[in-house]
This record gives structure tokens, sequence and C-alpha cells, in this order.
């Protein structure tokens, strides 16, 4: 198989993208100039490298100093008390741009789906466990998935949890469910009107 | 202009549905026999006749009895003390089809847009006032819009009862804010994160 | 079931309508006033009365003298030599805005679906063998859907009527295939692709 | 600038993606193994390598001898006589996938806008004209997009090319006009509708 072919195909397994689409990646690579190929190779390159898992929150992060813990983590300014625990960087990245919790995160590394036989090769339940030692918390917020499999992995995590924060009196919540923004009346199934009216404030 | 013309501009003002969509309807209504259309034109000029508008709630309501009142604000099994106004009837309806609540309603009419100058011809202003002097009555549950013209439309009401709640001490609620069933966390716009980190539970 | 729910019922069978879209209808109708209602009624009951169906092409056409031909059959400017046979009203519709045919046209009245077993019931058979004895017709135009059903319905229409265009020596024609307006090259199915080759100017 | 958001600015410029789905690539790439990451890396610095022009054709190809005219140039299974040129790679590949064409290609490059004021920048004008200087040439095929800018550039081609091809007798055509596969006839344009009854068979 030649080059056009072989990145076709490794193209096509990117998130979301089609046969199509990663065959117009190649002819668009193939549009750009020597520099730019070589900058983009070098950068995938060296990704791992420049880039490592923060040891306390498991997200990824630019190894900028010798620390191997991220700059979220050791932010002095924020709540050592509160841990929020999401799925996946993309989450972290999406709360911490709303600008609406100023605690720590915990990176899951993913959903325990219903009937999964070994959770702990879904998530990270050995760093997590380690994690919630931190004689600082109080309260975990658990920022999951609103769908069958969100909810199984909150349960796992709960129950995961149970023995810890019992001993150590430390809260487990959930993020609040209700109407989203946009959202009519005439539209929101039964359980998320449920949730609206017993969180109505 | 001939009938076909004149049914097709008709129907072309109906919900949803444009000049391509209206024709499509005429032909399917040539297509039927005499005894559907003669059904359909029946009940068409039935319906205003047959259905009629709550006094209490301002739903429209099948005229079954002499009653001025209509079967949800009649039921003996709901409760008094809960009033929650929403929009539209297809809102009562998805709301009362979720069973997520149990007391009586108010079909407002419609929303306050932003500037509007005449808030009092956009909804039941008057039904309204009159509605909630219910001596029953101990909670009022917004259930708006989650959006700039829905929360204008909260807080016109609000101001609008203000006087009346608080001389009777009527809490006046809204519906609560959150996250929607099918919600992953990497999408929410940041109202809807911050109203689910307020409300976790 | 009363008048709300039997409206809704009829509504949600107009062609695209779903149960949703279909109550919104009959609460749009709650809305109008009685003179709306009335006039709506009025011209559905009369839609059959003032609509009839053409004796020679089968198309719908208001009723307007006494004739049972319609405007496009009757019209002298119109080449009687060329007839264009069509499946529905709606296509004709189309096709006549285009000002793209000149001639009389022919409405099947459906497609005749593969494999099916009463062809007669699915097209008006009787009535287009009576419409090509025309003395004056030299070629007949399929213009039918490109799709399986629509072949198959040329097919069948082909040899229904052999025996009359051999010896009459009418032409018969299919609209051309090929690009149409909006494609680039990289989308066109093989089909398509050859088609367009084969008649290219 | 870190290694992450260098990535994600430089997948936000490839085609169809947004700054979201290119952060999701960099995680994409994340979650990957070393070996995976260095293949990847090594493939796109090869690609221009690996990957050349054909000097007949102007399309990319596996570079595979020392030949610099690409196989489907060099076929000698292929028709001579008949060129067809199209504006870009994907244009091809979906045309001879079709089997639709069995001649030989040129690859524009690109489309001439409408008012644009240097089309020698935008399509390849000294290659196409060197290109039909071939002795065996009897006609060239123009496939290009069914568009504004489409038909300037076939506009702008047809000059360019007349002194040569009425010099030497070289038929030009253009791809058919009319109905694609899919096709309803409630639905295309006028001009669709023009070329499909000018193109009946």
């Amino acid at each position: 198989m030649n080059t056009i072919n072989k990145l076709t195909e490794i193209f096509s397994k990117f998130p979301g993208i089609g046969p199509r689409q990663s065959k117009r990646f190649v002819y668009f690579l193939l549009t750009r100039n020597n520099g730019s190929l070589e900058e983009l190779s070098k950068l995938i390159l060296e990704l791992k490298k420049e880039v490592t898992v923060c040891e306390s929150c498991q997200r990824f992060f630019p190894k900028t100093s010798q620390s191997k813990i991220c700059d979220v983590c050791t932010d002095k300014n924020r709540e050592n008390g509160m841990l929020m625990v999401v799925e996946r960087d993309a989450d972290f990245e999406n709360i911490e741009k709303s600008g609406a919790f100023g605690g720590k995160y915990f990176i899951l590394g993913g959903k325990v789906p219903i009937l999964e036989k070994n959770p702990e090769q879904k998530i990270r339940v050995t760093e997590l466990k380690e994690r919630v030692q931190d004689k600082n918390l109080k309260e975990i917020v658990l920022a999951l998935s609103v769908s069958p499999d969100g909810e199984n992995t909150e349960k796992y995590v709960r129950e995961l949890l149970s023995p810890i924060v019992e001993k150590k009196k430390i809260k487990i919540s959930t993020l609040g469910r209700g109407l989203s923004t946009g959202i009519e009346l005439e539209y929101p199934d039964s359980e998320t009107l449920k949730n609206a009216f017993k969180n109505r404030t």
C-alpha cells in the first residue's frame, strides 16, 4: 500500500472521520508546502514527549517544568476541598472554560458501560482511590454523562469510594439535573421534567 | 383565486408549513373520499363550539358538560396548593404526560418578548392575577422557556404577582436548571454548567 | 374521542405530519377567529365540488366552466404533438413552472412498484391508452422518477403503449439523465456519471 | 503556545474541521501508542517525497518508478483520443471508480471564480495548453461543477483552448446535464428540467 492510502487509512480512524474525508485530508496535505508538513510531522512526534499525564488529576498537560503535577492541580487559588470527577479531558476543558467550578479535577478516562465485567479496565480506579485520600477533601462532585452508561459509572464510582468517603466524612454530590439553556417546555422528556420540578428554586 | 389556491394559502399559514407542503396537503385532500372531507370540514367547524377555554386555567378543553372549568382544575386528587404557570397548551400536555407534577396549571398564552411595550397584550395578565387569589395557593411554579424571552416573561410575572404573593405569603419558584437527559459534559454552555453545579445534589 | 383528538388524528395522516405537529395544528386552529375556521371548513367541503379531474390529462383543475377538459389541454398555443407523462400533479406543476415544456401532459396518478402484481390499479392504464390515440401525437416524453420504481414504471408504460406507438409511429422518449444543478464531480454515483458522459454535448 | 495548542490549530485548518473537533484529534493522538504516532509522523514527512505530480495529467501519484508520468497516463489500454478535464484529484477518483470513462485525464487544480482577475493563478493554464498539443487528441470532455463558478471555468477554458482546438480540429464537449439518480420530478430546478428535456433520449 502506498503512502496516500496508508495515510488515508490512518486519518479514517480519527474521531468522526470517514473514508472520503480522510482522503480529502491527504490531498489537503499534498497542497501544503514542505515546511508545513515538516512542522506537523514534528509536532505529532513530539506530542507525547511534550505532553504528560498529571499524576494527580490524570489529565494531559504540557511538560513545561520538571513537575509531574499540572498547573490546575498546583494552583493555590483553587479550593482544595472540592474535587470534580469527569469522564474525559474534553469535559474538563468545557467546564473549565465555563468558570462554573473553582476546585480541583480528576479525569476518569472513560465510562463504565452497563454490564461491563471489568470496570477497572475502563476507568482509573487505582488513581481515583489514591486521589481521594487527600486530607483536604470535603466534597467529590460527579460530573458524568446523563445517560445509562453515565449513570452506571456514577453508581460504580459511588460504591467504589463508599468505604473511603464514609470513613473520612467526604460528601459525594452529582451535578444538578433540570432544564438546559434553550429548552421549551413542550419538548423535554419525563426524567428531565421530574428533575426540573424536584430541583425548582 | 380558485379553491385549490385559496386552500393552499390557508395551509401555508399553519405552523411549520411552507408553500410546497401546503399544496401537497390540497392534493392529498383531493384524493380523499367525500366522506372524509365532510368529516374534516365538520370537525373544523365544530372545533370552537365543542372546545372552550377553562375559566380557571385558561387551557382549551372539550365542552363535555355544562362546566366552565376543565377536568384538571376540578380534579379533587390534585394539590390545590401548587400552581404551575406555563406558556402554551402544548407545554401543559408535555408536563402532564410526564407525571412530574400533581398540582394545578395556568396557561399564560404566550411569552413577553424583551422590550415588549404592551406585555398585557401578550399574556393573560388579568386572568392570572385573578387565579392567584385562590386562598388554597401556597406555591406558584414558573415553568417557562429557558431563553431570553422566557426569562423576561419570568421577570415580568414575578413583578406582576409580587404584591399579591407577598401579602398572601405564596412562594414563587422556577423549574430547576441543570443537565438534561442525553447531555455529555463536553457540550453544555456556561449557564447550564453553572446551574448544574449550583443545583448539585 | 373528542373533537381535539379526532382532528389531531386526521391531521396526523396529512403528508409529512407527525402526531406532535398535528396537535399543534389543532391548537393553531383554536386561536383563529370563527370567520377563519368557517372559511377553511367551507373550502374543504367545496374542494371536490369545485375541482374536477380533466378527462384528457387527468389532472385536478378548477371547474370554472362547463368544460370537462382543463385549460392546459385546450390551450391552442401548445404543441399537440408532444405529450409528457408524469406521475403526479405536483410533478406537472414543477415542470410547468420551469417553462421547460410547451406540449400537453398526462398524469399517471402514481408509480408501478417493482414486483407489483396489479399495475393497472396503480396507474391510469385505460385513460393513457385512450389518450395516446390522439391523431396529432408525435412524441410521448416519459418524465418519471429516477429510481427503481420509476424505471419499472417506465418499462411497464413502454410495453403497454408499444402496440399503439408502433402502429401510429409515435416516438417514446425519456428525460435526459446527467448532472443536475449544484453537483460537484466528487459526489455523483456511477449511473449518473455514465449517463452524463454518454449525453455529453 | 504548547504542542497541544499548536496541533489543534493545524488540525483546525484541515478541510471541514472546526476547533472542537481538532482538539478532539489531539486527545485522540495522545491515547495512541508511540509506534502509531511515529508511523503517522513519518508518513506525513514522506508524503510529498513519495508522491509526485504527474507531468502529463497533473494528478498526485505515488513515485513507484523513475517515471514522471502516472500509471493512468501511461496505460496503453486507454483511449488516447479522449481527455477529460476535471477540477480536482477527488473528481478524478470518483469518475475513475464509476468506470464511466476510459480515456485520459487532466487535473485543472481548481476553478476560475466569477470576476477572477488572474485565472491563470487559479488553474493550470500552461500545463493544459501543453497537454492538448498531443497529436492523438480528438475530444476534450469538460467535467466541471454545475455551478456559476464551474460554468465560468468552462467558458474560460473553452476560450483558452479555442485557437488550438480549431487548428487541430479537436472537439470540446461538456458532461450532459439532466436528472441525477434519486430525483423526483417535483423538485428539480428549471435549468435541470430544461436540460433534461433537451437531452431526452
